[in-house]
């Protein structure tokens, strides 16, 4: 078992006796609101989870490219690249496994809009942009968890639960990392910031039932 | 052992039997003056190796998402993500060995100066992007093979080997991956367009020492 699987195990310990919220910081639950849309269009947020993989392989490359002389963070990108296209082929299987044609689909406004909330000046931008690509992750998890409480559908809640793990490391990775580029406590001072901010963009809820909507 | 290595094996077999040009489609070789510049600036040559690696990682992941509803280059793609960023740590644990500091460099035009040619309207774009993709996986296989007859250093011979089959698989994939995008005479006649301006920016060379100067 490598590290960061024997990592991965003492999320979910932690994450058992503890609650969600103490791992992954977030600051308001999934409503609902999110889970009837779920409910109503399961195809389209199949679909759109398969892109939400494809991007945060993206994602982490681009942090890769931009900091490209800090080798700690080269090794861990290049673990998230490997581990987020392989979810992306199991969410393609499960796709295709189900007869749903695998398309492209409007993406929902919520990544834009936490990029959008990014510094434009070094080191913040680096600390930002490590905060917000966590924050993903943690709202991913936070969904993943969600879901397998909440459908009926048996491969699929085990589908779910089978990512969760993964994406609370991620979470907890770009959140350390982020300590690179910033002394810590200024790092939890904007976390806190950006953390708030998500929780009202999640509140307001958007019209297109996406994995982020 | 997997399918992607018994095609490389075959691929060195072939390369063994009727020569590196049979498979690799270059109409120029590797000439001295560029020899000659890898001997006077082995430090940055080594140095531009690494961002070579990491940059095609992100030209397959690009591909990826420009062409996400073909399957199978999906699958291709990610398996070349994959052993581009291993190829990136190989190099990086290289330069670490032999206390070369690993840093920003001015890249080379070549990358640039081939990517213009990359027609602008689909499918004739991904006809392009595949076939550049695939042309400058052809010749660093082509150099890799140079320098392991050249230099006198024989880690670095063994290492520029064990990168030679990876990469030859590499071209032989995306050219395959162009047929899906147009007939196959259309890609071929194409190819030879593209492969007869590549040799031409080969021979005119660049002032800074770069895999592909």
């Amino acid at each position: 078992m490598n590290e960061s699987r024997r990592y991965g195990i003492l999320i979910v310990l932690f994450v058992s006796f503890f609650g969600l919220s103490s791992v992954l910081h977030l600051k308001a639950s999934t409503n609902a609101r999110w889970l009837a849309q779920v409910d109503a269009h399961l195809d389209e947020v199949l679909i759109d989870h398969a892109h939400c993989e494809k991007k945060a392989a993206g994602t982490a490359l681009n942090l890769l490219s931009a900091y490209i002389e800090n080798r700690e963070l080269c090794q861990e990108m290049t673990e998230i690249v490997n581990e987020e296209l392989e979810h992306f082929h199991m969410v393609l299987d499960l796709l295709e496994r189900r007869g749903i044609k695998f398309r492209r689909l409007k993406p929902s406004q919520y990544g834009n809009r936490l990029h959008a909330l990014i510094r434009k000046q070094e080191p913040q931008r680096a600390v930002d942009r490590l905060l917000v690509a966590g924050l993903i992750e943690a709202r991913s998890c936070e969904r993943f968890h969600a879901l397998a409480q909440h459908v009926d559908d048996q491969e699929l809640a085990e589908f779910y639960r089978s990512l969760f793990e993964s994406e609370a490391r991620h979470h907890t990775t770009y959140t350390r990392l982020a300590k690179h580029f910033a002394p810590e406590d200024e790092v939890n001072g904007r976390l806190e910031e950006l953390y708030d901010a998500e929780a009202a963009i999640v509140a307001e809820g958007e019209p297109l039932a996406r994995m982020h909507s």
